[in-house]
């Protein structure tokens, strides 16, 4: 932490941050400069933040030097982390494809998309049965219903399946049915929820919350993996922005970004990230060539009959479309897809 | 619902829009224009969203013309509703002044402050016993102990207490101690919460989300009436953006939408809206001068020494110092303080 | 400056760091810490940005401690500067009240609005001449022959004149006609204007750009400065934020922040940085209660006619009704109005 | 345009709406629902806008329907522009890559790096003779010298030049120069700068303000294509919001909505729209992949001692990596680089 003195502080003032700091068992180093003292402290284990000295008379500022988070950094494990779910590996060189309906709607519709996307090429179903919408009006899931679908049509294609848990309280029943848990955007600082999650050692589809900064996304992930429960897989799904032409605005740069101060997995949403059909496409491809670890992209047999963010969808001779456009651009990254 | 063709699209495309809309029992007129064609629909009871059109051939946009809440809505219950939290009423003309600690700590600090912010003029003791933090190696409440401490509080001042409940799990146990609810800001659109807390009847202190927009927040009020719930406060707590001078920006301009759109109060959280003391009493003038219904706000005996957001919560002598200043503004707006 | 190293740095590292500092005469005090070591720089004189720093090996962050801005800062000059706009004082303590159309249309409209915001008891006219306007369609002022009327209005009223200039080729024009010189927001990072401006030695009613650090505001009031003009007003006139229920947010922390920060008066435009009459009102009275020392607001004789902005033109009874309204809270904070 | 009338509008409310859009001559449709009335109008030309209905009494919203841009719209003109910058063709299906330092410092510095970014495969030479710097104190350009020595180095290479100008006064200048002008994002509202460039012919670089939306970002392309120069090329450079990891938030679905819109080109700027060296490689790849027409890449021999923006810029070596890095991409999306 560097501690950064008004202008106008006096000696006495430095001299009772330096004791506020050494009573706390850091080491003060002050560096007296032209127009302001600034007092450098280390021996920090992380514990103690900047709110113990941003009330100091003389103090100016407070400025944090280290990063909070731990178990989800580089730094403290430099190799990348593969997440296998139900035997798919995230994380491995390999760009892997989740696709499925946004909401589990019936038997016959989930069944035939899990075997388009799979023949198209996904190695992960998704769909919601348990859903989080905006309006209490809005369809909420079929529950345990929808689950019991998302394992049949798991039984007849081999697809591993990743749904969403909403709540504590449907923990335990969605991990009987599911290969992966999604925490939604909505739940990314729903703390409760991240410390049941991390006890499952399921394997986690963490998704960024709607205007989470980085640090804020790695330290809901370090929730997780505090409960000794590595297996998490970010989820880029765009933030809020004032920008109107998609219904998010999707940010690349955090592909990268985590690559550098993270070794978990990270792959990209852009059907909830752009909310627009003609988006998915083109925004597969950037993901992709950014260097991404895989997408998580809806389709629906009928989008315009969806009972959840249609405009969205794709249909599966678009899906098929956008695996082919990744392909090639999936090789010039260095991966397959 | 209004419904844009595309400048191209036929007078097929323009049909095919008309069938579908008298096919969900809906009346569609058809407006030819110079440049294209736009569709007005009738006769929709609200169930009926926009993806049922947006994907047909030649359809530009699809406009949503009304709002999808009702039970918030100010059109449909035009009397402000006072909501009342142990006794003590909110949206009733008196500025009502909630204050108390960020985090319960010990018994001792809790009755002083409580002690202090009623003999200054506070109505209702905050303070929280389970702390939503973003770091899992933040200091994350008491628990139980808090909410048995902030009831030691209350039998000893009087006041009513209000306190976070973090997960429906634990619904049960805060409001078996505590006269209000709280929702955090990270919680808004946690669904199932919402649901619950409806269900216990007991006020509800809503929080509006980091980057909500009034709809939204309105629509996660509508979650908890739609339970047969009225009693919910609106509370305004800052917005994420770009700036960075306060930690949050807080959106004044909040508090006379809502009074506008909706008949529920609303207050106004200075404290975590703007991350700084020195902001708190400007903008808790500010806030009552734009016509809050009140304010919450964080006070501690020793700030340097708290163990969540010492920076922002006030000393007794400042809040003392608050409320001196806010009484000749409520007066000024015709409000008693 | 801090130099923050990498946790993998080495010894070289560190003394390369060392060495390009005292080669551009500063002095360095390494700081070896638990985890990485940083390294405080002093006797910077402002010159030296971190780019000189940020891409030597090793290092992984260089955190500025001092502001890049001087002349503008209280630091550097305590006292408040009272700017006089054609005799009247902005930032002595007075609330000071600019009103007018906020585009010139005839010689009728102008003159009778600044003869009924005059009675009502504003101090200084404000009117586009030039007006900037995001579509090259709309109406974009009557340039010189708007400023000529904005004199006439002067004249018959004794109202000083406020107006906007937008580009350097007309900054001779405009300084002949009005006592004020305004810079837009879309041209708060024009720096050749803010220079051209600064050498006329006229005052400057400085807006706030819509997506404005603070730093970045008071930098380019030092445009100003920096040619040896003090005579900045600074306006808040709302951000850029994803919130639809205002065109603007209206940040009004940035007063008490500005008024930290620097000695500059600072005023708010409630119309502009709302762009909703029914906001107007409320939101001035939030902004003289927050310490603002002046608003500027749109008058328009019949709003549903204007030109420009009528949507968030008040009428002049609504204008009278401001007035009274912010009297009082004027007087509660200390100020008369 | 729809005009939405309140729940309790009256039938003399929407008589009186009707009856304005007559006199104004357009067409009205009243639309009558089961909670409020709807009007729609049609025949609008484009030059009347909603505040001509706003302020009506019983008027609940006004809802714009056709976009207020034509000349630079896909549907006005559905063919791919190309432009052409000295010679070298920007959208027309290669991609184009526009390399250079930040700024002109030296003659030596600058064509050295113009023949390396010319060997390596760019095909315009970016260079700023004068900069828009936040702060008076940061270099500012070599001015008129700076241009000279990009003359200089297009005339060793046969790169054109594609350079900043920053105000009206300067135009002429830089005109006789440079073969294309560039305006930067806190230009891209300076619309007097706007029309003289449009005036000039030369192809116009037009960056993306830092908080403008698609709308207004074509409509300042408008600007320029109403004074008869269709020579634009659209710029994406990165946008404001809360995120921290990078200096702006790349807003790559712009790419494919600007496709959609408008038929002019689009290129990407990696270096500011991100502000990271370490992000302008995987950014430019995703740029390339989601359809964009070129890159616009800084480029310095020795970034550490650049005295503008250095953190960003690309050592030649890096350029070469982003070129073999590309080239397979562009071939993966039909083009070539």
């Amino acid at each position: 932490m560097l501690i950064v003195m008004d202008r106008s502080a006096t000696g006495e003032d430095v001299g009772r941050v330096v004791r506020a700091a050494e009573r706390l068992g850091l080491k003060a180093h002050p560096i007296p400069g032209a127009q302001r003292t600034a007092i450098g402290l280390t021996g920090n284990k992380g514990a103690i933040g900047p709110a113990a000295f941003e009330n100091l008379p003389g103090v100016f500022e407070v400025i944090r030097v280290s990063h909070p988070y731990k178990l989800v950094s580089r730094e403290f494990h430099p190799e990348d982390t593969i997440v296998s779910v139900g035997g798919v590996e995230i994380g491995g060189g390999r760009i892997v494809v989740m696709a499925g309906p946004c909401a589990v709607e019936t038997p016959e519709q989930t069944i035939a998309v899990a075997r388009e996307v799979k023949r198209l090429g996904a190695e992960v179903l998704r769909g919601g049965a348990f859903k989080p919408r905006t309006s209490p009006y809005s369809f909420q899931g079929l529950g345990e219903e929808g689950l019991a679908i998302l394992a049949a049509a798991r039984k007849e294609t081999g697809l591993p399946v990743v749904t969403e848990v909403l709540d504590t309280g449907s923990i335990d029943l969605v991990a009987r049915y599911a290969d992966g848990l999604q925490i939604g955007a909505r739940n990314m600082q729903n703390f409760e929820l991240l410390k049941r999650v991390g006890r499952t050692g399921k394997p986690v589809l963490l998704k960024r919350g709607m205007s989470a900064t980085l640090e804020e996304f790695l330290l809901a992930a370090e929730y997780v993996l505090a409960e000794g429960n590595p297996n998490v897989v970010l989820c880029e799904r765009g933030v809020r922005t004032f920008a109107e032409h998609t219904r998010n605005t999707l940010d690349l740069s955090v592909v990268p970004a985590v690559e550098r101060l993270s070794h978990l997995p990270i792959v990209v949403d852009p059907s909830h990230g752009t909310g627009r059909r003609d988006q998915v496409i083109p925004m597969s491809c950037a993901a992709v060539a950014a260097g991404a670890d895989g997408l998580i992209v809806e389709v629906h047999g009928k989008p315009e009959e969806a009972l959840s963010d249609g405009p969205q969808a794709l249909t599966p001779a678009l899906f098929g479309e956008l695996m082919g456009r990744i392909r090639p651009i999936a090789a010039a990254v260095g991966r397959s897809a």
